[in-house]
């Protein structure tokens, strides 16, 4: 792997605190995104479950005890549904960043309705068709993960196409998991250039089909770390693979994109618009 | 699959938009965790990658031709770092819900330094070293799914253990996905029962292993639509293994948690705060 420059950045006396209801998973999410907008690191505390007084109670402590021990405010990122828990949080000598309380009255005004103020209310919650379609959607994912099965490809979403390593399968498992959408994953290999067609089994599903690529020094990066020096990971090699599997997407009128320097959740997120897939944003 | 009870939520007529200069993700996650605080259903639009100004007007546009044709304001939750194109979003006639700029602010007052207003610093970005440990972490977690491998155990975070079907795979993934977290599994199968024993690879890391367990009759149901009719699905059978393997995780001292009632995202954030896992939040 290759090493990335890595300058540690100065570490802040604030500590920081995730307080939910629920997992705690939205606070800590955002929380990160405005973090990163300062150059600073954090000592970082997730306080999951706080769904009863004694537990509010023993959150508030905590965060008093950093704040007594630093002399600085702590930054609380909370998401608390009950109004009564999140007046407890504000107690603590703390900077609040109170997600759900900022925004869920505003709503109640524009909407003319109350909130429910219901905890474990998100798309965290086991015992929703939504939930269980995403759970549906990672073992369709798994089953179908580098072409291991042709079955049930009719009822697939989306099928990844591209080279090896090319970014197929932890993209197939984020679209599962973040979004319930059920995707197969199929790699090009020599034998499909030589006889320059797609895998038979996927001409049947052509508007499904959306490709990946990847920057050939990148590509025989990743494969060097998996076999060092082997042909499989040869910059000629990965050359060639790339300039065909190309080629053939253009050929085969295939939408795709470069993984080079995307994320996951930017290939995913991309890939959606693309197939403008009429995904159902269903929790 | 039981069927649950579906009773279908009245459809409100405003339109919710997702806005960010990055995937948007953070701003629907966080907008699903307060819309579901009311019980409505909403029609949902992504406005990902808003990341030069035309695009941002092209945005406004989309939320004011929203606003004429239902005669109501969207509600926008929006993730944008730069105040220029917040602005030119906000000029938009809707509900706005702009969680940088709400946060931004008084978090440079507390922290004495201005933000750097960087689009696409979060964690979805994919230059950076923890980025490229959750990736990793996906690899380890997909290579050591169902007791695939032995190999490399050692650096294993976690070692999830539990009978065939008890959530162990979804788990694993979550936490390599979510978390960066190694996550390996292992299935504890008649086998073990007779032998009265762990598998035997497994005695070696038995600080890491962390149990999960499911009530029979919830075990039997997601059994039977793998192998409707089957012994392996049977009542009696699923009752018999989930007993072994309670016992089994109690004479071996391991903690444990049930699955039944819990979603990917609590087994998680649960196994986390229970091993006490010193795992540096390091986005």
């Amino acid at each position: 792997m290759t090493d990335l420059p890595h300058k540690p950045l100065p570490l802040d006396g604030h500590t920081v605190f995730f307080v939910s209801d629920g997992t705690g998973i939205t606070a800590e999410t955002f929380g990160h995104s405005v973090l990163t907008q300062f150059d600073l690191r954090f000592k970082q505390i997730r306080l999951p479950f706080i769904d009863n007084i004694d537990k509010a109670h023993d959150a508030c402590k905590k965060i008093n005890e950093a704040f007594a021990e630093k002399g600085l405010r702590p930054i609380v990122f909370s998401t608390l549904v009950r109004a009564d828990f999140a007046k407890i949080i504000r107690q603590a000598h703390g900077v609040h960043m109170d997600l759900i309380q900022t925004f869920v009255e505003p709503l109640e005004q524009e909407l003319g309705v109350k909130s429910t103020h219901t905890v474990g209310r998100s798309h965290n919650t086991a015992d929703t068709q939504a939930y269980r379609n995403r759970i549906e959607a990672i073992n369709f994912s798994l089953a179908h993960d580098d072409g291991q099965s042709h079955k049930n490809l009719s009822t697939a979403d989306v099928i990844l196409v591209g080279v090896s390593r090319s970014g197929k399968t932890p993209t197939s498992l984020y679209l599962a998991m973040q979004f319930g959408i059920k995707a197969a994953n199929y790699p090009l290999i020599p034998e499909d250039f030589e006889r320059g067609k797609l895998p038979s089994a996927l001409y049947a599903f052509k508007g499904k089909i959306f490709g990946l690529t990847i920057a050939p020094e990148r590509l025989s990066e990743i494969r060097n770390e998996r076999r060092p020096g082997s042909k499989y990971a040869a910059l000629e090699n990965c050359r060639y693979e790339v300039n065909e599997a190309e080629a053939m997407m253009k050929r085969e009128n295939i939408r795709w994109l470069s993984s080079t320097a995307k994320s996951i959740e930017e290939i995913s997120t991309t890939i959606l618009q693309e197939m403008k897939t009429d995904v159902e944003i269903n929790w």
